[in-house]
C-alpha cells in the first residue's frame, strides 16, 4: 500500500442553525480538515476531523506540513506502525491536543484506503458480522425553550430514532429537572434517554444534580465535570444517580487509560476524530472490553458506525454530524427499526461533495 | 493595558550544528513562533515559543488565527484572566499539546508588556529580590565520541559554567557508565553533574541504569521513562539511584498536578514555552513549593532566568538555547561566578534581530 499523493484541505462550514451547550456557548461554524491519500493502484482514502470553530487551521497545518509529506512513497500497509511513527513525529508538540486531530485525519484515510483495497466495507474489514448498531440522536439544545425541546424530540422520533440525548446544565437544578421530566413524559417509560452536562459543574453540584436526576431512569449522565477530574467522575460513578459517560474531551489513549484505571466512566466515549483515529479508538475499545465496560462514541457517526459494528462491547452510537449531511454524496446513514446500519460500500463509504465544500470558501 | 496590534510570525532556524538525544535522534532545525503585541501607549511585548523541527506552523496558525485576533482592543491587565480565556478558546483542541505552545507565546508577550509598562525587569516585577540564579549548561551530546564530550565540557567550564548536564541512553549501560565516570573525573568530586535519558528506557532498564549511576553523586537523572509514566517515575524516586527530574514533555498544569501528586519527580522541570507560558509555569512553581520540592526549568533560559530569580524554591536554570543567541540584539545572558544574572532591562529584556530572522526565509 504505497502512498503516491497525500493532500490536506481546510473548510469552515456554517452550521444550519447555531447550537449551544453548557461550556462552548453558541457555536455558529465548525471546521473540517480533510486528508486525501492516493495509492499505487489509483485508489483513494479519505480521512477527516473537525473542530467546533477554532484550532482548525493549526490541525490543517500539521496534516499538510508534518504528516502528509512523510507518507509519500512509503509503504503504509502496517497502519499501526504508521500511527506510532506519526505519534513520534509530533511528539514534541503532541501527547494529545491538536496533534491527535491531525493524526486522526490521516489514520482514517489509511483505514479507508486499506478497506477499499480489500473491497470491503470498513466494518467487515475490521471483523464485524452485523452492520446494525443501536443509535441515539444527540440534541444540542440547552438554550431551547421547553416547547421547542419537546418539538425537536417529536421530530427526532419521526426521523426513526429510538433513543435521545438532551443537554442539561441550566442555571437552576429545577430547570434541568423540569426539562428532563417533560422529556420523560413525552418519550414514555423505558425509552432510552441520556443527559449531557458538558463539564458544567464542580463535584458538589454534580452530586446534587445527579441525585435529583436519579428518578428519571436515565441511560447516563455525560461529562458532569472537567474532563481531567478522574477522581470526581469516579466518585459520581459510585453515587446513586445515573451511570456516568465521559471522554469526548480526552485526546489520547493515555488519558483513557487513566480514566478507566480510576474507574471514572461507566460509558467511555472516545471520539476517533479527536483522539488519534481508528487506531486509537480501537485501543480504547479494547481497553474498555478488558475493564468489562461498553464503548460508545462522540460525533462523526458515519465513521463510528463501522467501529461499533465491529466491537463486541458496543453501546450506543451518537448521531450528531454538525450538518455534514449536506456534503455527503451518498446521503445520510440509514436508520432501520431504531438502529443505524453501516453501509455496504467499500471503505467507510463517505464521499464528500468537493464542489459544494469549495463553494464555501476557506 | 489595551492591545492595539497583535502579530504572529514563524521562522525555521537552522541549528549551528546538528544535535541528538535518545528519543529525537538528529535535530537540524528548530522552529521559532513569535507573538508581538503593541499597547495603547505604543509599548511592545514580545513572546515566543519553539519546536524541535515539527508542529511550528500549527502553533503559528493558532496564535495568528485563534488567539491574537481575540486580544485586539481588549484590556489585558489581568493576565491570569486572559490566560484562562485563551485556554477556554482553544479547549476543544487543547488541554495540552500544541495549544500550550501557542498560549505560551501570547502569555509571555503579555508579561513582557506588563513589566515594560511598570518599567521593571520581569524578575523584579514578579517579586524577585536578587537577579542571580544557579545555572547549568545542558549538553545535547549523546552521539559525541568520549573525547569530544570531554572537550565540550572543558569549553563549558571555560565559558564560566559551574554545573553541567550530559546525555545518557547509549545502547549499552557500560557506555553510559564509562562516559559519566570520565566526566566525573574531569569535573572533580562535588561538581554538580546531571544526566538526561530523554525517555530512553522502560522501567526495568531504568532501575538497572539508575542503580549503576548511584556511585557518581549525580544531581539528578532526567526523564528516564515515558513522560506520562508517573507510576514508574515514582518508583525510581524511591530507588537508591540519583534523584529524578522530569517534565519537559508535559504540556499542561494538570499534568504537573498529576506528576507531583504521584510523587514522581524530585525536580519538576516545567518549560514555560511548551506548557502555557509564565502564568502556567508559576502555577507549577507554586504547586512544587506546596509539595516542598524545588522547581527547575527546560530551554528558553533568557525567559526562565526571571522566573527562577522570583521563586523561593528555585533550583538550577538550564542553559540551552538552540543557537537563538545569534539573533539576540543584547547578547547572551550574563554568567558571573557560575551564576546566571537576569538583566536589568525592562520586561524580559530579549530583543530579536528581525532582519536576521527574516533573512532565514520561512
Amino acid at each position: 500500500m504505497y502512498i503516491e499523493s497525500a493532500d490536506a484541505a481546510y473548510y469552515r462550514v456554517p452550521l444550519p442553525a447555531p447550537v449551544s451547550d453548557a461550556t462552548h456557548g453558541a457555536m455558529t461554524d465548525f471546521e473540517l480538515v480533510v486528508c486525501r491519500l492516493r495509492d499505487d493502484k489509483g485508489l483513494e482514502g479519505l480521512g477527516y476531523t473537525y473542530t467546533v470553530g477554532r484550532g482548525g487551521t493549526a490541525v490543517h497545518a500539521m496534516v499538510r506540513d508534518d504528516l502528509a509529506p512523510a507518507l509519500l512513497g512509503s509503504d503504509c500497509s502496517d497502519i499501526e506502525a504508521v500511527w506510532e511513527a506519526m505519534q513520534h513525529r509530533l511528539h514534541w508538540v503532541g501527547r494529545g491536543g491538536a496533534a491527535s486531530f491531525a493524526i486522526a485525519a490521516v489514520d482514517v484515510a489509511l483505514w479507508d484506503l486499506a478497506a477499499r483495497r480489500a473491497e470491503q466495507p470498513l466494518w467487515r474489514f475490521l471483523g464485524g458480522k452485523d452492520p446494525r448498531v443501536d443509535v441515539y440522536a444527540g440534541g444540542i439544545d440547552l438554550d431551547l425553550p421547553l416547547e421547542e425541546l419537546l418539538e425537536q424530540a417529536r421530530q427526532t422520533l419521526d426521523a426513526g430514532f429510538r433513543a435521545i440525548k438532551m443537554k442539561v446544565g441550566r442555571e437552576r437544578l429545577a430547570e434541568d429537572v423540569e426539562r428532563i421530566r417533560a422529556m420523560r413524559e413525552l418519550l414514555g417509560e423505558g425509552f432510552p434517554l441520556m443527559v449531557d452536562a458538558n463539564m458544567a459543574w464542580e463535584l458538589d453540584e454534580a452530586i446534587r444534580r445527579s441525585q435529583a436526576f436519579a428518578e428519571f431512569d436515565l441511560v447516563w449522565l455525560e461529562e458532569p465535570l472537567d474532563p481531567g477530574d478522574f477522581e470526581g467522575h469516579a466518585e459520581l460513578v459510585c453515587e446513586d444517580g445515573p451511570a456516568i459517560a465521559t471522554g469526548e474531551n480526552l485526546h489520547s489513549v493515555e488519558e483513557f487509560s487513566r480514566l478507566l484505571g480510576f474507574g471514572a466512566a461507566d460509558y467511555p466515549q472516545p471520539d476517533l476524530a479527536t483522539m488519534g483515529g481508528v487506531t486509537a479508538w480501537r485501543q480504547v475499545q479494547r481497553m474498555a472490553y478488558d475493564y468489562k465496560r461498553p464503548v460508545t462514541t462522540h460525533g462523526v457517526h458515519d465513521l463510528h458506525v463501522h467501529l461499533l459494528a465491529a466491537s463486541p462491547n458496543a453501546s450506543y452510537l451518537e448521531w450528531h454530524g454538525f450538518g455534514l449531511e449536506r456534503f455527503l454524496l451518498d446521503g445520510p446513514l440509514t436508520i432501520e427499526d431504531g438502529q443505524a446500519v453501516a453501509p455496504e460500500r467499500p471503505g467507510h463509504g463517505v464521499r464528500l461533495d468537493w464542489a459544494k465544500l469549495e463553494a464555501l470558501g476557506a
